[in-house]
């Protein structure tokens, strides 16, 4: 069950000038299932795009660096879902080039200005004949308005499709922002991926659109953690189409690079979250901040240890005030000069640790009460330094296991 | 259920020369329960230690490491169950320096010549008052013939106790050592810490014995892992009482180093998969290979980047040879310039991945043959350098959660 995570309203997506998607059924994996998804972009738009740090990263993010180095001018993308096209060697990226030299003849554009995603079942052959097949239907339903079923297209073990929109004024227009994601991590047998699309009709320069989707997806998508397993496919594309008519934004330090930056961020935000809330057998939303940090680095060691341990994760599923597991966690982290006399730990407002022992007025009831709720924040205070950072995190349940253990069918 | 084990035969446990243990019923946690452990260590006996890197190690972990830099002579360990005496701050310390002095009293013994350990509940207060008032039936107990008392003695969620003994020829005479260990990991709420005790009758200089103790701990007990969680109280000894009348070893390169070293790490090798193999909820036990790297280090990352992977896991308990999954862990395991296009993945003797690609040969009725099996080896070669190392885990099955979601009670 999703925490606190419902489908988005249709009329809640705002269209993207500049930008039409179309969605069709390719039968990469299922029959009947709308598979396939294309993203056509008006000519002077600006694509960013940042991936997984995996090595063994897929067929379709090698090829993704490859374009984006090689063209100022994507163009087109093209999602299908079904097959990751990932641990397939050398045929898996003739198989990825394919799917774009076939998007580019329809398009008339350059094989390079189109980028290839792929989400699904890994080390299994991508039937590109399906996706060469299916692509004509989806270039017929191109739509400005099509961002639902675009949402609906990518999942894989997503339970609800994640999509929304934001609107901010940025030297006295106003800009529109929509997005896509699906989830979650390599959560269940086969189904990788994190994917993020977000457009907007911004007017930005190359260098200081890659900056913004670097900062944003540092603030958010590299922010969220289901069981720690980094995709092979992980991707988060930023698209501007530099139709809404403001100067054009050459910093993210200036006044309207700020108002663009803060907008950018909360809807990568709420799509990121959006994916932990809908993590596999996910019951509770948790935020671990950790704070009093010499640097945001040591910091997300130790939040990302807290929210990465099995034993913390299982006792917030059984609602278990069993908070030593969250000392231990921040002790292993790797700060290595860790003074634990130091630190203090917050669960909500309750104050359960002081100079890394019990607070002499917590009471188990407190701590009970808050592990109960189904959001939850974690604050784990260092008192070495000045930084901090927050990620975010689901707890881990049986039914993690179920679906991960679930034979592939 | 454990995996291949079984209760140690009594009979095949062999008393150590210069060594007493003494069982008591101390309370501590439960009534009825022998829950104390003392070990007493004739004069002249050298001790060596190997404690948890956790930043937050627990109070007596901070007093063995003080007591073991400031004494040549430690005579006496004792040991609880029931509470692990961690996250409890300056009081914790006070009573884990209680328990050395009561002992050291009733023994005649300065507090710096005991060595003390608690396993159990964290974040809750020692009864040190109940430790005390257990001792004098723990000495009164004192025999050289407690192992399997022992062994039972300080196990907290382990299933079977773990206990063996070997004999070494060292020098013309007959070395005899005789160790327990108790797991595993944090596997379960509050009840912490991985612990191994080893002793024999070797004659060898400090210095020595303790590079033994860390070449011992390296290939062993920090070669398993259950859930990636690294206990607050995690500690490995490793005892010589001297008799055994051969020449002082004074070098682990020398013949009788190498001899004694040989049967130290094969009974702690022992030991410690005693502790995977009744791993919380195991199901399965794995042992993980990884060849061809630079060096031993990024052998260890890929081997653990497997091990410590829910989703790798998951798919064990499942039978399910979903292999990708094993190639992403590999991935993201943080060898920098890996070459995804190089390896080479086996499991058992199936052949399934070459050059980053699915094998041609590779049917999934082999991969599933192997998978169903009660012990598996998955090899990884890197193709980037000589060097290799080797971790033993378990799988993650619904008994895992069940028992680290369990209420405290």
């Amino acid at each position: 069950m999703p925490v606190n995570l419902s489908a988005p309203d249709p009329q809640s997506l705002l269209p993207v000038p500049g930008v039409r998607i179309g969605v069709a059924m390719a039968g990469v994996r299922k029959v009947n299932r709308r598979d396939l998804v294309v993203f056509a972009l008006e000519e002077g738009s600006v694509v960013a795009g940042v991936f997984t740090s995996n090595r063994f990263c897929a067929a379709p993010v090698q090829l993704c660096r490859e374009h984006l180095a090689a063209s100022p001018a994507v163009r087109a993308l093209v999602v299908n879902t079904g097959n990751a096209n990932a641990g397939t060697g050398a045929d898996g990226l003739q198989r990825a080039r394919r799917t774009c030299t076939a998007l580019a003849g329809l398009m008339g554009l350059q094989p390079a200005q189109v980028l290839p995603f792929s989400t699904g079942v890994i080390m299994e052959t991508l039937p590109v004949e399906r996706i060469e097949a299916g692509l004509p239907a989806a270039l017929a339903a191109l739509s400005a308005s099509a961002w639902g079923e675009a949402a609906a297209g990518i999942m894989t073990t997503d339970t609800l499709p994640k999509a929304a929109s934001r609107q901010v004024q940025v030297g006295g227009r106003t800009v529109t922002l929509t997005g896509i994601s699906k989830g979650a991590g390599m959560i269940r047998p086969n189904m990788a991926t994190m994917l993020g699309f977000l457009a907007m009709d911004a007017v930005i320069d190359a260098a200081t659109l890659q900056a913004l989707a670097r900062h944003a997806a540092d603030a958010s998508f590299n922010r969220i953690t289901i069981d720690g397993d980094t995709s092979t496919n992980d991707s988060f594309v930023l698209m501007a189409t530099q139709q809404a008519g403001h100067a054009c934004i050459t910093s993210l330090d200036s006044a309207d690079g700020q108002a663009l930056a803060a907008a950018v961020v909360s809807l990568s935000q709420e799509l990121a979250q959006a994916i932990v809330r809908d993590g596999e057998g996910a019951t509770k939303f948790i935020t671990v901040q950790v704070q009093g940090g010499r640097d945001a680095a040591e910091c997300k060691l130790a939040a990302y240890a807290i929210a990465h341990s099995p034993l913390v994760k299982t006792a917030f599923f059984a609602s278990d005030p069993n908070l030593g597991r969250i000392l231990a966690a921040v002790g292993y982290a790797g700060i290595g000069d860790l003074d634990q006399g130091l630190i203090d730990l917050h669960l909500d407002d309750v104050h359960v640790v002081t100079q890394g022992g019990r607070h002499p007025a917590y009471r188990e009831e407190d701590g009970q009460r808050v592990m109960k709720q189904a959001e939850i924040t974690v604050r784990v205070h260092l008192h070495r330094g000045p930084a901090e950072a927050t990620v975010w995190t689901c707890d881990l349940s049986h039914d993690y296991v179920s679906i991960n253990a679930d034979y592939r069918s």
